[in-house]
C-alpha cells in the first residue's frame, strides 16, 4: 500500500504506549484476541479513540473478529521500536535513579540501563542494581566507544540538568527523559520528554471538586 | 461574562501545568511581562497552541502588550487549584517514594506530603524527609479524622497497587498518581494519572532514527 508516514501527535504516541502495556499484560495471561471495547475497559481510553490512534500506522484487526493480541503487540512494539534491546544511560545515582534502575517494566520493553553515572565521589564505585556507578567524566568516552546508547535519563538536581543534557547530546544521545523541573534548551533533532511530578499532581488537582 | 466551563482535554491541562511552571520560573527571576512567542521559546510549545489552551479558561493578556507574569501565574494557579496548600498521602517508602518526597517543585505548587505509609515493618517508624513512616493500617483513620487529603501517590510494587488504590479511595482520596505499571480499576469520580517509566521511554524510542 506504500503508505507515507505522517507526523503522529505526541498524545497519540502516549496512548499507543498504553495499548502496548495492556497488550503485554493480556499476552502474559494467554489472551489471544481483543476487541476495541475490551481495550476501552482495560485502559479507560475510548474504543473509537483506540481505532483512530491505530489508523496512523496502517490497518489492524478484522471486522467481527477483533485484534490478535500477539500480532498487535508485535506490530506496536515495532512501531515504537521496543522490539529489540535498547541501551539507556542513567545519570544520577540518587533515590530517583535507583527507582528507575529497578523499575520492573523497563526490561519488558527491552530497555536496558547500560550504565549509571554520578559526579558524587562517594557514589562512584558503589554497586547499583548489578552495575557500578561510573564517574560522569567517563560518560562521553564510554558511550562513544562502547555503549552507543541513544537514550539518556536525567535524574539529577535542577541545577545540574542542562549541563548533563549537553554532555549526553555531545556523547551521541538524541532522546532524553528529563526528571528535573526545568526546561532544557536543546539543539534540533534531540527529543526531550519532561516528567515533572508537581505538574502531574497539578493536573490531578484540577479535577478535585471545590 | 458568565462563561460556562467546558470539558478541558487532558493534553491541554498538561500544557497549562507546563505554562505555570514556566511562569513561576520567570516570576522568580523578576520578569513582569511575557509574550506567547516567549512562552514558545521557553516551553517548546507553539505560541498559537498556548493562546488556544488559555482560551478554555477565559480571556488573558492584552494585544500588543502581552501577558502579565504575576497575573497569569495567579490565574492559572487558581484554575489548577494549586493556589492553596494541598495535603498529599504517599504510599510506599522505597526509593521512588523518597525521590517524590524530596522533589523540589512540589512545595512551589503548594503540595505537601502530609504522611507516608508502608506495610514493611522495618520501614515503619523510620524518619523520612522530616516525617515518620506510618503503618499502612493506620491510613484510613488518619486521613478520615485528621489529614483529609484528597490526593494520593502510589509508589508501591505492581502487585500491591490495586489494593492500595482501593484503600486510598475508601479513605476519602479521589485523585491518584499511580507509578506502578498496571491499570487500576476505579469507581467513577476517581481521577487517575499513570506514570509508567517504560511508556515514557517508548515514546522517546519512537522518535529515534532507524
Amino acid at each position: 500500500m506504500g503508505q507515507q508516514p505522517q507526523k503522529v501527535p505526541t498524545p497519540t504516541l502516549e496512548r499507543v504506549a498504553t495499548y502496548l502495556a495492556c497488550l503485554m499484560d493480556l499476552d502474559g495471561r494467554g489472551v489471544q484476541t481483543v476487541s476495541s471495547a475490551d481495550i476501552e475497559r482495560f485502559t479507560d481510553i475510548n474504543a473509537a479513540q483506540f481505532r483512530k490512534d491505530l489508523s496512523y500506522f496502517g490497518e489492524f484487526g478484522r471486522p467481527g473478529i477483533g485484534y490478535s493480541v500477539p500480532e498487535l503487540m508485535r506490530r506496536i512494539s515495532k512501531i515504537l521500536k521496543v522490539d529489540h534491546e535498547q541501551p539507556v544511560l542513567l545519570v544520577g545515582a540518587g533515590n530517583l535513579g535507583s527507582a528507575l534502575a529497578g523499575y520492573p517494566s523497563l526490561s519488558r520493553e527491552h530497555f536496558r540501563i547500560a550504565a549509571v553515572f554520578d559526579n558524587d565521589t562517594e557514589k562512584v564505585g558503589q554497586r547499583f542494581w548489578g552495575l557500578v556507578v561510573q564517574d560522569i567524566g567517563k560518560l562521553k568516552e564510554l558511550n562513544k566507544k562502547q555503549i552507543r546508547a541513544r537514550i539518556g535519563i536525567i535524574a539529577v538536581p535542577a541545577g545540574a540538568a542542562q549541563k548533563v543534557a549537553d554532555l549526553l547530546v555531545d556523547s551521541g544521545v538524541s532522546a532524553l527523559l528529563n526528571f528535573s523541573p526545568i526546561s532544557l534548551r536543546m539543539p534540533a533533532g534531540v527529543t526531550v520528554r519532561n516528567v515533572d511530578f508537581a505538574q502531574e499532581l497539578a493536573v490531578l488537582s484540577y479535577h478535585l471538586d471545590g
